[in-house]
């Protein structure tokens, strides 16, 4: 899923977005959202879909983790989150309830419940107090949820979030404990937040299997292009990153022939396109030399055309696995891309 | 003509700079060019043409003007100028030859002379010497164009510019100069240097009459949606400015009921489109809300919907006096606009 954080996937159109990256749904932050335009202004507007001209789906985060990773004063208890805008400073509180009704509001296709994304490095101990508030909390967003409107569910589904650190047996415990919610889909959260690479997917390994394989499993905060296919192994069925999107503004372009720092000057001469193998907007109309010198000028188109190839090559990805998996391929698909050399910064 | 000064209208994609805009043809600067990433690498990658990914016309400045008002340590004498780059500080010299050959090695299909534009204000005398200086360089870069290639007239055409600051008898003197140079177009420089409006309508107003009506007259970095038509009807048929790009992204919007400052909160929950009567991709698909909402979260998605929304809306004017001109209803549309309000910041 592209991350579209505050109603727009940056620096491209939505018509893109379907027409050339054809991404079947994309991300917001209901953190950013709820603080500017607010949740309120996007529901009287039509909700988000609209504000944004996005028709397909949309998956809203809970807005807990932007809550740790931007917000300064933060103070967590029982009742939910308190926080200061990075905005201006006023004080918010966030609560499972209160999360729940500001996605509805904006619309979302997917919501995800309030969570506390536990800190890494973090003790046993603190992991499994984090992991149980965690699961009490979706308890009551889905308590809430489900409350007035039961037929809600098929329109807009809530997924619960498994924590609890880097620690097995509590992830264990924590998607024990969701599996009783019964909902359309299960994210794995709490990882991306600095531990080394193989915990990360050592406690997808863990997690995984134990959700439902027959509804969609979502890792959140993830990965790499050579990850991608490392976590679908596992059985993981959706994802998200700002990695695509953040790392072409910054120049760092992912190919079929790995990844393309586009500064270096290599690049000055070379009437290339990025990517042979890519049939983007980008691959197919401008050089490598054209990209580097649009980068160099730090010119907005850069960050266009950058943004269009990284998004379209990690959907493209995606439509490989999807394939590979459906024509019955996907340990050969997994076999070749393990034989790539790692990809490394140049 | 939109401005894309390093090879790029900025914020723009060329495919909807073609589809969306529909402009016949683009600028570029020299100066920029030269500098970064130099025309020769421009013209060994094919040309600014494929560069860029622009299949139809552009027209290369000079270079003169962005020596004067972006380098430093610049220094005017007969041979030409001598000035260090506002990039790295080296030492370059243009001269009117020098200018030209950068230019062909572009690959442009308008070139233009380089000039001395006339500080303002200028003494009589000042201007005097500034303009007999920008006749000579204007001789000597035609004699070194036409010299080793009689042919290549009807393929890169040469404009020469009238300057003569804001003296009538100069800008007179200067016109009929360089009409002995009988180049396929001419233009009308060291306008829109902080002089009152009044006067470059009135220096146009005395120059174009004096230039063949049957040739394209060209007023350089001109101007407000509501004055180009006054050019037009002082017989100028190209123009250009960073207006309608630079002030899309400074969130001022130029639209067939007047100037919106996007970041008014009146358009908060304002639903409607930028300008009802535009068709462009950004007023047929997004609100006023979702455009204030961007500017206000500066997202380059703003940049990018915005500048589409005034560069259309520019050509649409341009569009609009073709026509009325074709069917003679040219006074009649002149006689329209100048009933509508003056265009004031709200």
């Amino acid at each position: 899923m592209p991350v579209g954080t505050q109603a727009t996937v940056k620096a491209i159109m939505p018509r893109d977005l379907e027409t050339e990256v054809d991404a079947p749904i994309i991300l917001a932050n209901t953190y950013h959202l709820f603080l500017r335009p607010g949740h309120d202004t996007v529901e009287k507007l039509g909700g988000l879909h609209k504000f944004m001209n996005w028709p397909r789906a949309i998956l809203t985060d809970s807005g807990g983790f932007q809550v740790f990773s931007l917000s300064d004063l933060r103070k967590i208890h029982e009742e939910g989150v308190e926080f200061a805008s990075h905005l201006n400073g006023d004080r918010h509180l966030f609560t499972p309830e209160s999360t729940v009704d500001v996605q509805l509001a904006l619309g979302s296709d997917i919501l995800m419940v309030l969570d506390e994304c536990t800190e890494y490095p973090a003790t046993y101990e603190r992991a499994r107090e984090s992991m149980e508030l965690t699961v009490r909390w979706a308890q009551r967003a889905f308590s809430h949820y489900r409350g007035p409107r039961a037929d809600r569910e098929e329109q807009q589904a809530l997924f619960p979030i498994v924590q609890g650190g880097m620690h097995r047996d509590l992830r264990r415990g924590c998607a024990e404990s969701l599996l009783e919610l019964n909902s359309y889909g299960y994210a794995i959260g709490g990882l991306s937040v600095g531990e080394p690479r193989p915990d990360s997917l050592a406690m997808v390994e863990e997690t995984a299997p134990l959700l439902p394989s027959t509804k969609p499993r979502y890792v959140m905060g993830v990965g790499l292009p050579k990850e991608l296919p490392e976590y679908v192994a596992r059985g993981v069925d959706m994802m998200d990153c700002v990695m695509p999107s953040r790392n072409a503004r910054n120049g760092c372009l992912f190919t079929s022939q790995g990844r393309v720092i586009i500064k270096n000057s290599k690049y000055k001469e070379d009437a290339a396109p990025l990517d042979p193998a890519c049939d983007c907007y980008t691959c197919r109309n401008f050089s490598r030399a054209y990209l580097r010198h649009l980068f160099l000028a730090q010119e907005i188109l850069f960050s266009m055309l950058a943004t269009l190839h990284n998004l379209r090559h990690y959907l493209d990805i995606m439509r490989q696995m999807r394939k590979a998996i459906l024509v019955g391929q996907f340990p050969q698909y997994l076999q070749g891309v393990r034989a790539i050399p790692a990809e490394a910064p140049e």
